[in-house]
């Protein structure tokens, strides 16, 4: 075999030129974890610091143990040792949800920080393989390959969530058959929330002596939408889901001037949260960026919305500009008030009048509905372009309802704005296109940021287990300053919350807030790039080059961070 | 403000801290173009190489002066220098048809080659602004703004084809009101082939003194389709787009084993060709790749492509592994040999029984085809999904046409597949996910290697313009050991084919060879691809980093080159 066959070869299995490299990166410690120049455990002591559950009385009954042992208060690692030697531990590892990047820098920062004489087990394919007990030992060699890497394959992951009685009591015997001292739940908002009743259910009564098994969540989801204010910047997964999408946003920006010819839509995942969109924007600088938060908030109509875009490709073209980029994030159907309220009457209308719909036609529906519908709520259903229409009377699930996420909301946008653009201007030329990020960004290398973020928040991972606590996250703060490591009590963090008509104890979403510096900016500086073509394409840049130690702007922004360059 | 905010701020008009970076990166000069230091002109001489119409007796009917002056020689750029200092010539650039990463660092090369005593013109806006006459000076400060910087949009471009003779006489007015003796366009097949109309039009009486204007041409097209065996290994902007598309469906692939849930059918643009969709499974390894050519030579049916692809899915399913990435070619239902004949007849079809198809719904447009179509014909069209059905018969062009290119391969194929494992396994999951990337490939800032690529076409352009030389395209051949530059005479390239019903001297697109290299490594190694998961994530790897020195792997396969590094 010629010389280039065999080295493309060699390249299978993740062993390209690239993946071989990054597994020989250095990421950044924090200084905290170091003595005598080795990763060493900490103790955790209060913080000053607390999070408040908005019902704590209701917390506090379902969580007696964790409430009273936790309370509200966060803690911080510290310079002091522990006096004893930790030794013999057995501690598991699983990932739950969807990917995202630097899960696998978790495991390997847990793995260092248990150290030679404690044991790693990784849980496959996440809480099912908790329930089911499929577990296996985490060897260096395992670490060695995963260092740095994208992805969640080296343990897999899925989205069962453990509820029922039975699934707690299989758990249960997992922990007691692997002889588990704790437990890490890497995981969004909803793992974590799991990860609270699973500290509180395991508590006590685990193994021989009678002790409990600790639980720990790590933060994790590229929708941005697991953070904490000063107290949690951001989740990982983040950044680099963001650079990776701002790197296409970028590219496709740069080609707007170039060929002069094309609107792109761009729909960026990020589940009901525009944390995403709002990064995308403020690293990019598109002509429009959409954020649902803001839409709630003002209330504002689908109409308003679309005239504001025709607004901009009007003004735009009289300035020869016949192009340009719309940001839409994934779940902004849902926050257009009288979208909702249209959608829930609607919902009620076609489960009343099941069996007179049937078998009509899309016209013959909305005869019937309009019978039912309040005329506000009608005249909207019917401004809908009808391949919409027809989705939201025929596209439904096994219980009838609405798969709103279906919805191709930047093809919804086009139609709606397109109708509009030519009715005020029909002059105006509005050729366009649209695409949808999500996927590409998942399971991209980490960036040097996550890298960093998440092989530390292992550390912190592993030595809450070794310092025997239980019932906390793991969170990494002050980034542009060496940064600094806490703790914080997963059970404070619940909140009462109506889901599928129950109420449920639940770590709230985190939203873009419209008083936070980055919406802030975004705002302030939204008209002039509407205007103009100030955008940026900002390349390629997880790991090497200029930019590569760069973080993301909505974090540094409202942290307060003088700087975007991390400093750890 | 803060210091952030202004940090932010200045990050506009293309100056973020990617983008000033990438300014400074020194591309590597060809040896042949430096004497003492500096970048010098130098002359052209046989090469000793050879390109042969299949029809030169039609294409020096048509191109006497062309054929006569330069015939079918290569030329060679040799250290032989100039005697006298070419001075005071007035050269112009022009960009033709989409956007590819590097056409501002030919029009870097070209400036850098003509030096201060000469003057460099870009044409705004592509041949139309030719025609139109919309030129303006090159002056140092733009070449040191866009050096290294992707996109098209410092001079625009569009896809106007010179053809009628008041457009030739508007092209003769606009080169003698700017005083031209040179004209280099930088396009794809077509645009060469409008260079080859333009040089044989210009060739005399344009300048006071009788003389012409040279025009030079410059390979461009992501679409790879551009490539004349050893002597033009590639044309620029199919690296950094095939680099571009591998980042992200080698991220895509990394997702596939960690959520464990998806088969994602990826369509990549390249027109009818399949270059990027085979660049693209040799840089990632995918589970399925379509070749468009393959299927055409070895006459496959539509049903024998999807039962080769839910092979795959079943026999990957049996090893717990319901997930993979299949790669479609953009071009690909216009080679699969039934699918052709059947466009064909249907095309006749409802051209003759237009009246009779008005205003039927689908099932009563199929019962009348079924009495004209062969019956071969029309099982296929039957076999379709009804959306696809109504597509070919719905929605056509102002001429009756069918516009094959909006048909959704990628959701066919989906459907199809569907179909067919459902029948044959029933209990295999087959989830599935579509994506289209092509846009975000074509204007990414250059990779390392079309930023030096393009660079020393530039530097060619700019010295066969010195030289006095007409008729010929730029070549940079010999990228293992230190680069050579090849002319390419452009007549000599033409054939005659069959476009739009009319004989026509074209360029012919060069499709994947299955006897080539790059193929046969393909055919070799894609069974084990489909089995295992041996995918590549090769990540972001433009500029910097362990990987930023490869170059295309069909490239390095197929010119014959031991490494994936070039080395000029």
């Amino acid at each position: 075999m010629a010389a280039l066959e065999k080295y493309l070869n060699s390249t299978e299995k993740g062993r390209s030129l690239f993946e071989s490299e990054i597994r020989k990166i250095k990421t950044p410690v924090c200084k905290v974890f170091i003595r005598g120049g080795k990763i060493t455990p900490v103790e955790f002591k209060a913080a000053g610091l607390t999070v408040n559950s908005k019902d704590a009385e209701k917390v506090k009954a379902k969580f007696p143990y964790l409430i009273e042992k936790n309370g509200n208060k966060i803690l911080a690692g510290t310079a002091a040792r522990a006096r004893t030697k930790i030794k013999n531990k057995r501690v598991a590892v699983l990932f739950s949800g969807g990917p995202a990047a630097g899960g696998h820098n978790v495991v390997a920062g847990i793995y260092d920080m248990l150290g030679a004489d404690n044991t790693l087990l990784g849980v496959k394919a996440g809480p099912k393989g908790l329930i089911k007990g499929d577990l296996f030992e985490i060897k260096a060699e395992d670490i060695k390959r995963i260092r740095n890497t994208g992805g969640f394959d080296y343990l897999g992951s899925d989205r069962t969530k453990i509820k029922t009685p039975e699934q707690f009591e299989a758990v249960k015997k997992t922990c007691r058959d692997n002889k588990l001292d704790a437990l890490v739940v890497v995981g969004g908002d909803d793992s974590n929330t799991n990860a609270a009743f699973l500290a509180e259910y395991l508590a006590g009564n685990i193994k021989e002596d009678g002790s409990g098994v600790q639980v720990i969540g790590v933060p994790k989801t590229i929708d941005g939408d697991l953070q904490i204010g000063k107290n949690l910047p951001i989740s990982f997964g983040f950044d680099t889901a963001t650079k990776v999408y701002s790197e296409m946003v970028g590219n496709i920006l740069q080609d707007t001037p170039s060929s002069r010819k094309y609107w792109h839509f761009i729909k960026l995942m990020g589940r009901a949260a525009s944390h995403v969109a709002l990064e995308v924007a403020l690293q990019t600088k598109p002509a429009v960026a959409l954020i649902s938060e803001e839409i709630a908030e003002k209330n504002m109509s689908l109409n308003q919305i679309i005239e504001n875009i025709a607004g901009v490709v009007i003004e735009r073209s009289k300035q020869g500009k016949n192009y340009g980029v719309v940001v839409v994030p994934e779940g902004v159907i849902e926050f257009i008030p009288e979208m909702t309220r249209m959608l829930k009457e609607l919902n009620q209308a076609v489960a009343e009048h099941e069996q007179e719909l049937e078998n009509k036609d899309l016209a013959e529906k909305r005869d019937i509905l309009s019978e039912t519908l309040d005329s506000d709520n009608m005249a909207l259903f019917a401004s809908l372009p009808e391949y919409i229409q027809e989705m939201m009377l025929f596209d439904r699930d096994a219980h009838g309802n609405l798969q709103v996420s279906q919805i191709p909301t930047e093809r919804l946008l086009i139609d709606m704005v397109k109708k509009h653009v030519k009715k005020q201007s029909p002059d105006v030329k509005f050729a366009t296109l649209n695409h949808f990020f999500g996927y590409e960004g998942r399971c991209g290398v980490p960036s040097l940021f996550d890298a960093a973020y998440t092989y530390n928040l292992g550390l912190a991972a592993g030595a809450l287990a070794l310092a025997g606590k239980t019932g906390y996250m793991a969170s990494f703060t002050g980034l542009d300053q060496g940064g600094k490591i806490l703790a914080i009590p997963l059970a404070a963090l619940l909140n009462v919350e109506v889901r599928h008509g129950k109420d449920e104890m639940v770590i709230e979403k985190s939203l873009v807030e419209l008083d936070s510096p980055a919406f802030k900016y975004f705002v302030k500086n939204r008209e002039r790039w509407a205007e103009a073509d100030l955008f940026n394409s900002p390349g390629p840049r997880q790991l090497w080059g200029p930019s590569a130690k760069q973080m993301p702007v909505t974090v540094a922004l409202n942290q307060g961070y003088k700087t975007l360059e991390f400093k750890i």
